[in-house]
């Protein structure tokens, strides 16, 4: 399995036909998988965002205000509001906000980027991020999986995550298959496609140096396709059901 | 970066030199990385056990008892007790049983596999993984991370995680990096060894096909090298302190 940045894309503006800018710069083979971080479509469908679009309501200057009591940093009411109004549900509010996306992503902040935002205040997240995939996909006739970073609960650091997929399952089903002793395994299913994108992170980088999108190629189901299940449910994930319950002070 | 098989490894037995059997298949270069599943050094250093050498005490009696009754399922209290002797905190009892292992890893069942295990009913993990890799990376004269793969909270299925690594450090770190806009980056530190252990899942494969040795060519530091920090000590982990206060009925 190979994998190469895709070099010399352009900054990329609200507008920019990503499929063309992509298609002159890849030539995907029949085991490829092409890697996107959601900031390059995130500027191409325009998700920027100024602050005084998100004038802040109780709850958000509620929010903002215990923030700033317990982190000792400065918090704009505006912020919260922002990442309010892209989520459903608020998992934790202090010390940071970890919320799922309207698109069933969990993460601190909404995803929403203060950096890289061309000048403006805020980048938000692709709003349909597999939908945004499939139409890449369909047009360049490779599998698009798009990525972003982020912390997680046990480990340290950040790692990149698939946010949105298309042209192939999230998964790789291993059930039914046996060991060398002939016991079944206990490993079944594994999500590739946020191993996929943990690879492509390696060779994307960071910062003014990086490369925004990574060709896999060489990835084989090899038969063991499996499921689309990707964002856990509630009723599934006993974290979540935990972190409802608590409140860290 | 490139990522190949290992392949031609003979079913691994307790006292087999593992270094020379991987020196005889690989020719690492300076960009180089060997991923190495944790049931090939766990065989190698014989960790290999019955489920009687686990007497079960009551703690276990009642762990399993619960478990019966939620899952539906038999449980060996024997099982349990092997967890618990494997674990230093047990941080959910139910629907399974999640603890931090002896060596700072959180994972379902410490880990525990009770397929791939040559015939005897269980293999645990290696004892002390980092210290494995030292050796075996110091012998091969490249980076060795060991691997693991495991469920996680928010998101399905399993991936590819490092509970062991030397010769390199855990982490890019791309703080004082800029955008192209010349602010400061939002994302931080970068776990590489789960990012490596990832990929290497995505070509190791599993069961009687499955090869338990990547080696990953052309993965730069670019003078990003971080911290070794990799498991998250509990003051810094928020769902870890919510799962303290938590039960799951």
């Amino acid at each position: 399995m190979q994998l190469r940045p895709v070099s010399g894309l352009p900054e990329i503006r609200p507008g920019d036909d990503l499929a063309s800018l992509l298609a002159e710069r890849i030539d995907p083979g029949p085991d490829s998988v092409l890697c996107l971080a959601s900031t390059v479509l995130s500027k191409a469908e325009g998700r920027f965002a100024a602050l005084e679009e998100f004038p802040a309501g109780p709850r958000a200057r509620e929010i903002a205000a215990r923030l700033e009591e317990r982190t000792g940093e400065e918090k704009d009411p505006r912020f919260a509001q922002a990442v309010l109004e892209e989520s459903t549900e608020l998992l934790m509010e202090s010390p940071f906000l970890l919320t799922e996306t309207r698109f069933g992503h969990i993460c601190v902040n909404a995803g929403i980027d203060r950096s890289n935002t061309g000048g403006e205040d805020l980048l938000l997240l692709p709003k349909h991020p597999s939908e945004s995939a499939a139409r890449l996909s369909e047009a360049l006739s490779v599998p698009v999986i798009v990525t972003d970073t982020c912390g997680r609960p046990f480990r340290h650091g950040q790692r990149g995550v698939a946010i949105g997929w298309a042209g192939m399952p999230a998964s790789r089903d291993w059930r039914g298959e046996h060991d060398r002793d002939g016991r079944e395994l206990g490993v079944t299913v594994e999500n590739v496609i946020d191993e996929l994108a943990a690879a492509a992170n390696l060779v994307a980088g960071e910062g003014d140096g990086g490369v925004p999108a990574v060709l896999v190629e060489g990835f084989e189901f090899g038969g063991m396709a499996g499921s689309d299940e990707h964002f856990r449910e509630v009723e599934d994930d006993y974290v979540r059901q935990a972190l409802r319950g608590w409140s860290h002070e």
